[in-house]
């Protein structure tokens, strides 16, 4: 791979095979890298550095709203995670577990946490008293481990980082309104910094989380029509508090349990970016979290002057976007490949002719478009050109999922969108799992979501017939 | 705990017993909680804030050396660790090992990480091929496990945060110049930041790291005369190198050896940070660290006018410093017991007779001293004096050493001093283990480290007699 002579060799395009150019990109951009441990993953810096502006920013929106960060033991006792029935119903065949350390066979063994539910639960119910001590709003950046048989880079491995929000409070209503409230924080953080428009809207009983009283998700349309569920939030209710008995003196002095919450995002939202923005050329990243948002290349960097000038460029565009500079003896082709298998917004070009006019080449990586800009104003044209492609991406993934949005009237209907021109399915639901297992049975199509905003598109089941309730998102999901 | 009656109780005062002091702290600031995982604690947000700043300032310092954070799979397989000798000898007893996984007994067993050379040995071995890829400098934050049988919050626990910092490079004089920048770069880190003078030298050979060939260390002195281990840097030689088979392809086309360094820092530090500063009120914390730098109190809060001014005092304030305010119905004497407790740098106290005089009294965590001040150049005056605490807290803590670093003749001296007024002791040594051995079996002393400024105290070992070669730092430690 290393070398002077290394050519950006050419990926899979998205038309010939979806799954093959996600591969070719994670590997080729050099987000991961496979490790010596099936199905868990090494992030690469180039995938790091996403990650690192995607974790700054949300813990950035996560303490205007109160949250505060703490940081839990990765082990969980096997009695701990039993307490919840539900919870460990849905947990435990998919953990690793530890059962020996310092050379003995542990008299319990301990998993490593898949979520930290339990844990939440055990330390609030040592810390929460009084109604004085809620809400209690914690939150935790740490990695989690679920044991996968099928894996794919960020999108599902054995371990992933994530962080997983827990709030307890006093009351059934405030409760519902951290959840809602977190989902639409997702929700926003995903439009406005990675230009992903969401679908709002609460999981059927069959797709809840396991020990949830409600699930909320946001669901996002990849390029090739399938959904990814891109982040959660859940309401417990009371149903760990009873479990793990976390009760409070309320202002009249009698014992409530506390009502409780929890919400996460993780890597898997990575693979998200890759497949809602990249293209045949790589990945396209959005401004506000690639890690270098400008990439100065010198043209004839040989010849007198250019070298001087293009660090200039970069000096003067590091003061207001994250800048970097190729000056080595690659060929420019080379590096216009290079970066733009990186995703990196925008390239700035700066040869003789450029200087001796006074001027230098700005080159969109979404659109591949070029502008020709003075030198003078390249700080505030630079500037503007990160705000319009940052806008230009969220609107284009907007028009693509719309554009793949379907309504079906019956079951065939469904069946036929999905094998012909895959996206969302809106179609009404009649409320019961028999028919939500019919769908995925005959076409491995899995409800998204009960939007928030609902549309009545006919007043019968799209499945048995019978009277409709919902509207629901369907569709095949990663 | 909890509820408007609640009273600071007094701590150990340190005279009493140090380490229960220790313990009183880090429960009654609020630092860590245990968890039921024995050996395992729970970080809570005044302790994890804390470990923030610390990340926030250390990682900037790395990144400014061109280093770039990753992240690796948190599980090691048996026949990776095995293979450089010395490594897994010095790991293999304390790891905790996951057997099964997914409902099944796993063919090959894993240990959870207790450092991850191996790992990135296993990694660079696959990415690297030419001296073009080279340096490689990765570093990453995570928690690794080592089974401890006796514990403590932050000093020595089953679990903990820290970083990781791991290099590969061409040649040797690379490999030691990037071990002995990063001990510079932590003993920088702790002076500036965390306001605690170190010592840096070199390990023994006893002392050093499994499979390193040479291991740095820079040692802080603590209140009760203990020496605490802060940050160490390893130069693995081509050790680990042959062991992994990480080769790479000259500029004249030859195969070689890559040289490797590894270098850490944990959520151990924050333990020193309490013992070298804490007081009998509790916590004292540097400004640069400080999750809340001021708090407001207002007095006399019923009276008009008292909340409006204090609450523009903290907007003001906040523009400058991270500031918080109390108006709950705790009596101000709480208050003050409260954050002195949390060890908040600076008290900014404001009643009606202040508001009268155009005044506000700012009140010092590290002396108690009082200033009143204008409210006209109150932003002036607390960053100022922010500053002024963050210097003074250094030469306090640097005469501190100074004040309890002696030096010994012999082995009868060295006892005397460490039994009598505990402190570093700087004594010769021959370089024979065996004396070593004698000076840790006789006093429970060990060589803290060979420091990089030596001097001459005499011709004789402390301990054999013979011809000495090196000073050597001695002392007990945590």
């Amino acid at each position: 791979m290393a070398g002077k002579e290394k050519l950006v060799s050419a990926i899979t395009s998205r038309e010939e095979d979806f799954a093959q150019w996600y591969t070719d990109i994670v590997k080729k951009a050099e987000l991961i890298n496979y490790s010596s441990i099936k199905g868990c993953m090494i992030i690469r810096p180039n995938g790091y550095a996403i990650w690192e502006n995607i974790q700054r920013a949300l813990d950035e929106r996560f303490k205007a709203t109160g949250v505060e960060n703490v940081y839990m033991p990765m082990f969980i006792p096997e009695s701990l995670l039993q307490k919840e029935k539900d919870h460990v119903e849905g947990f435990a065949p998919e953990v690793a577990w530890v059962t020996h350390g310092g050379g003995e066979k542990l008299q319990e063994r301990m998993c490593v946490r898949p979520t930290s539910e339990t844990l939440f639960c055990d330390l609030y119910a040592n810390i929460v008293q009084s109604y004085r001590d809620l809400p209690k709003l914690y939150n935790q950046w740490c990695s989690v481990v679920r044991w996968e048989k099928t894996t794919r880079p960020f999108l599902r491995s054995m371990e992933f980082l994530w962080q997983e929000g827990h709030t307890a409070h006093a009351t059934e209503e405030e409760a519902e309104e951290r959840t809602i409230q977190m989902l639409n924080l997702y929700a926003d953080f995903c439009e406005e910094v990675l230009a992903i428009p969401m679908i709002k809207g609460k999981k059927t009983d069959k797709e809840k989380f396991a020990g949830a009283n409600s699930t909320y998700t946001i669901e996002a349309l990849m390029h090739d029509g399938k959904a990814l569920q891109s982040g959660t939030s859940h309401n417990f209710g009371d149903g760990f508090a009873k479990a793990y008995d976390i009760q409070y003196t309320d202002k009249e002095n009698k014992l409530s349990y506390v009502h409780q919450t929890s919400w996460g995002m993780s890597t898997r939202i990575i693979g998200a970016v890759i497949m809602v923005h990249g293209d045949d050329s790589g990945l396209v990243l959005p401004p506000k979290i690639a890690p270098k948002q400008v990439m100065v290349i010198p043209i004839a960097q040989k010849k007198e002057g250019v070298l001087e000038n293009a660090q200039a460029l970069c000096d003067r565009l590091s003061k207001v976007a994250r800048t970097g500079i190729d000056i080595s003896d690659k060929s420019p082709g080379w590096k216009f490949s290079e970066y733009e298998m990186r995703g990196i917004p925008v390239r700035v070009e700066i040869g003789p002719k450029d200087i001796e006019n006074g001027v230098c080449v700005l080159a969109r990586r979404d659109t591949g478009e070029k502008l020709t800009v003075n030198i003078a104003d390249v700080e505030k044209e630079v500037t503007a050109l990160l705000d319009t492609i940052q806008k230009d991406m969220l609107e284009r993934a907007r028009a693509h999922r719309d554009a793949h949005t379907y309504t079906a009237q019956s079951l065939e209907e469904m069946g036929k969108i999905i094998n012909e021109t895959p996206g969302f399915i809106k179609a009404m639901w009649c409320g019961s799992q028999e028919c939500e297992n019919k769908i995925k049975e005959e076409y491995a199509i899995t409800s998204r979501c009960m939007p928030f905003e609902q549309e009545k598109i006919s007043d019968k089941c799209v499945c048995c017939g019978k009277e409709a309730k919902t509207m629901v998102y369907w569709g095949k999901a990663y």
